[in-house]
């Protein structure tokens, strides 16, 4: 490549797309991620350690991870054929965007949302087409239905990163049943809205439900998501989602918190209870305005640059995201919902940093 | 979708192509995937564990995983910045790909080889340009000069899967000054060749080194690889690897490895030891041809159909690879290097099916 620039062998859509980025930064309460704010059970811990000590190291994962897909399939009532195990649920994102999106397709999405599929769409080389949710941030049905009938995928996250909306079943099916490709309903946060898209999946062959166990399930460390499709799509995706994309202790664990997932439900109800605590604190706050959520996270506005109140937050400890930099989320942060003590201190040092910051404007 | 297959939005070139797929079967001497016939040290995985068991499962690892990259550039002596980690190598050949194929492009390889970066390059959109290896199995240095140079990417195994064969420097880098694009090659066989292409990092900027610790540093089952290229090559295609590809379990695991590295150079030299006895033995059995190898497996062909030898070895409890559908590869298996006791058993049972199939034919 004499004389030339090694950038030149990439395309033109990546080489002028941003990174995702996240700058790392360490703090006493973390609400940036919307992370799980407890470990699961210590107990639950040592049966998948335990458990995992027996298997070798050496060898890849299944060819076709068939206990897993089994067990998916008793837990979620879906066919095993019709499932697929990824490395995260963002890998199956990539792998139906492999398969489905290039030059010449479309790709729709809300926007505001998870900034990851604009991005992979544009790097397939695919056309982006985006319905703007509406000014109270919920999601613009009519919008999304005319951008789904013109569009060869269109992706929904559904409670939506990071706006919190949560999108009616009755509503999703109309899209559905208007789209002329795929819908990819992307349910990290299902949980936390008590509802799911998949009961839909036996009306409709062109519906492509993904979940993960990063948030609920809260093993983000370990990477762990899966999709739930009619056979025909799984199988297609399949042939681009890489083999052995899962490891082996990853899938331990997996299949070990499927069994306990009674367990994990008392964890699952309080983090819903402290939202909506979190919420109302918010809303008794003056100046601040907060979203609606159906995550376990909570969107809101202050009458500050996002970024200011960041950094006063920040300095008294607590570490949220600045999503300011979204279409429509002028002055808006995301704060994750932790246990009732770091929300109670998360609230603390808003009060301090909205004092300091109305003192000095 | 009203009337409309599901698979109608799957692109043409995903539709069209075969899954890669591999019939699980278990077997007492397991050698068809290439996998480390030795687990790493109890004394290491005891290590791992405990340095674990200390970190938490519900957060997502780091962004940018800068202790394992420093890691990684000490074990290499290549900057941080132009090395990017993998869930496993191939996620790093699919994420090179996204960033530089699609309609339009071409990417070179030679052929036989392993079949995900055919299926890869064409799910992208990218037009596949085949350099067949000469008659005797080895590198077509012309001819892999005269596709690079007309090529966007050009992805040469060396090692080469199946076939064994090595590239020496000198003629790799004459193919990556011809190339019009980028030269990946892909190592990770390396250590059985006791030679690497990272030294040519300095001098070329269209270089990118791909390696995997499911080889020789026998973690098959936790999945990690990793990338050495130029920073400008390394920011670019971070863009479009998903983020927290890695998860905290294989992170720890990976790093203990690498700051033990010294543990596992016996069982690397008992390999190359083993891998030349097994082809010797090979060689001194009548009708048998084993091609010279600096992998940890051995390609081989007898005068017999390979479907037929592979089952009769089965039916002997050894499990080998069947790779005679790939193109030049009629009659052809491959056997992975086992303990001495391993491939002195395949041996025994490939005189047994050798045997038998004469008697019969």
């Amino acid at each position: 490549m004499p004389g030339r620039s090694p950038s030149d062998v990439i395309k033109r859509e990546v080489r002028e797309a941003s990174a995702y980025t996240l700058k790392y930064l360490e703090a006493d309460v973390k609400l940036d991620q919307n992370e799980n704010p407890r470990e699961i059970p210590d107990s639950l811990k040592r049966k998948i350690m335990a458990r995992f000590g027996e298997s070798g190291w050496r060898r890849y994962p299944a060819f076709v991870p068939s206990r897993m897909t089994a067990a998916l399939s008793r837990f979620t009532g879906w066919p095993a054929d019709g499932i697929l195990v990824g490395n995260g649920s963002n890998e199956l994102i990539l792998a139906t965007l492999v398969a489905t999106a290039g030059p010449g397709k479309t790709v729709a999405m809300p926007q505001p949302t998870f900034t990851v599929y604009r991005l992979l769409a544009s790097a397939m080389g695919a056309a982006v087409r985006e319905a703007p949710l509406r000014a109270d941030l919920t999601f613009d049905v009519e919008g999304l239905r005319a951008a789904a009938r013109e569009s060869d995928v269109t992706i929904i996250c559904s409670p939506n990163n990071p706006t919190g909306t949560f999108l009616p079943a009755a509503d999703l099916s109309g899209i559905i049943a208007s789209a002329r490709g795929l819908v990819v309903v992307d349910e990290a946060y299902h949980e936390f809205s008590r509802q799911s898209a998949a009961p839909l999946l036996e009306r409709f062959e062109n519906l492509v439900v993904l979940r993960t166990f990063s948030k609920a399930m809260a093993i983000a460390g370990l990477r762990f998501g899966y999709m739930l499709a009619g056979p025909g799509i799984a199988r297609e995706v399949n042939k681009v989602k890489l083999p052995y994309n899962v490891n082996v202790f990853t899938l331990t664990a997996a299949e070990t918190l499927i069994d306990a997932v009674d367990e994990l439900q008392g964890s699952i109800r309080a983090i819903i209870e402290d939202r909506e605590r979190l919420k109302a604190g918010l809303d008794a706050r003056p100046g601040v305005e907060a979203f609606p959520s159906a995550a376990n996270f909570v969107l809101f506005r202050t009458a500050h640059p996002a970024a200011e109140v960041f950094e006063r937050l920040y300095e008294r400890g607590v570490l949220v995201r600045d999503v300011s930099n979204y279409p429509m989320l002028d002055r808006a942060l995301r704060v994750s919902v932790g246990t009732a003590a770091e929300n109670a201190r998360f609230l603390d040092a808003l009060d301090d940093a909205l004092e300091a910051l109305d003192a000095q404007g």
